[in-house]
């Protein structure tokens, strides 16, 4: 099934729109983007999203022309005409035509809709393998395009069997390459604050977590995964993924924890809702 | 004046080649490149680049179709279509159209020709200064397409009226944004040798300093700029560029020192003897 796009004030198919090669994307690498989905049929966080896509886009100088009200329109619009109970939306925003391949002029803005991807339903029951890697992304703040690293390690996560690469850095741990990551200490719920994309699920979870368990938000050493109970991830596709090993450490046996349990019931109840 | 580009067999302005808006280095800003230029009309270092191309390609698991000899002819046509005497090539690989926002396909290999930047000849004579800034490049001996950090940065770098970002890590000095640093201490010349791409002019300058100066590559403290006597920038269009000062620190006493410009003799001699 070819994509909806919308672009330059029109929506089309994918195929029937370009960029020019001298976009600082291209030659850079430099934009940013946010990433949505709905449930239901109706786009979800989409003002938490909306927020982050100008925050990004503020801290890297460039500048979105429509509005807030527009985005919210073209969402609509492209989930209308593509026929798509629910979908996925990437909203990229680039530097743009450049005219010595460094500064960057007016940026150029789309929006993508996107099948939502399948996972096998079982990973939400069994948890997924994780492997870890020592990096810190630039500006892990800003949801900027930059995957290199991410994409680059791909034919080493598939070595080792694993679902997603998780970051550590300087002794902590940080987050995978598109999701966060919590751990359990008994009832307590712990997740970073610092060196980590603030992702729109994370807050959620925190939310539906407040009255069910004591909340940390602060670093994460490496050496509590020995001791932790419980870890899972967070993510706009991923829910609440519960992870059963890190590498070659096994997380509470392997079996998915009641306190995540607890918080995918309580997500999945919040989502049907909507 | 319009640039010419080679894009899929093909020469033509650069407005009449355009990259899908899946493309990997859109989405993820998955792609590396290369810079070279020519001297007197000819290609300068130009095995040594498409070395590094072929290089930072397989570090990043991207298939080159053209190989050294098509890149070659296309380099030598492109400078005659476009009628220029000398000018600049950036070679561009991405990571192709993606399936899923995440998954490379087949790369789309680009190369432009462009006209070489003007800058003012004083600044081989007077120096330059520099702006410093804690920052380490993600696998810096590749020639990514990832500058976020070096555009994000440009206001500050305009408002400290600096030349470039001096990129320091760990208390070391490694590199500038688009070139490579040199110090000399007495008739010591000492370059970095990890963390920073290796760039072909720095090569150059260490082969052209080897029977003038003791030569050692190795990291450089950035306590070490009080101390030293002279320090320049190496690269494609800097050459050998001498550093008045970074940020407040005086090098020197802001003068062009006699080693910097004996090495700039000898460079300047080479390249009007090709």
């Amino acid at each position: 099934m070819s994509k909806l796009c919308y672009f330059k004030g029109k929506i089309g198919d994918i195929d029937s729109f370009q960029l020019p090669l001298n976009d600082l994307a291209v030659l850079r690498g430099y934009g940013i983007f946010d990433y949505l989905r709905t449930y239901n049929g109706k786009p979800f966080l989409l003002d938490n999203h909306i927020d982050r896509f100008f925050y990004s886009a503020d801290l890297l100088g460039l500048n979105v022309i429509e509005d807030r009200t527009k985005i919210k329109q073209v969402v609509a619009s492209l989930l209308k005409k593509s026929g798509l109970k629910d979908a996925g939306f990437r909203l990229v925003l680039t530097g743009g035509s450049s005219p010595d391949a460094f500064s960057f002029s007016d940026p150029h803005f789309f929006i993508l809709i996107e099948p939502l991807p399948s996972y096998d339903e079982l990973i939400w029951e069994n948890g997924v393998k994780l492997m870890s890697h020592n990096y810190l992304r630039c500006l892990p703040e800003v949801k900027s395009i930059n995957y290199v690293e991410a994409i680059r390690l791909q034919p080493q996560r598939l070595k080792a069997k694993a679902f997603d690469i998780l970051y550590t850095y300087n002794a902590n741990v940080l987050e995978c390459t598109r999701s966060n990551f919590f751990l359990f200490h008994g009832d307590t719920l712990v997740t970073p604050q610092n060196n980590v994309l603030i992702g729109r699920t994370r807050n959620l979870i925190l939310e539906l977590a407040d009255n069910l368990f004591k909340i940390e938000e602060r670093d994460i050493s490496i050496e509590e995964l020995e001791s932790c109970s419980e870890v899972f991830l967070s993510g706009t596709t991923k829910k609440v993924l519960p992870v059963r090993c890190i590498d070659e450490l096994s997380i509470a046996d392997g079996n998915r924890g009641v306190n995540t349990l607890s918080l995918q019931k309580r997500f999945n109840k919040y989502v049907a809702s909507l």
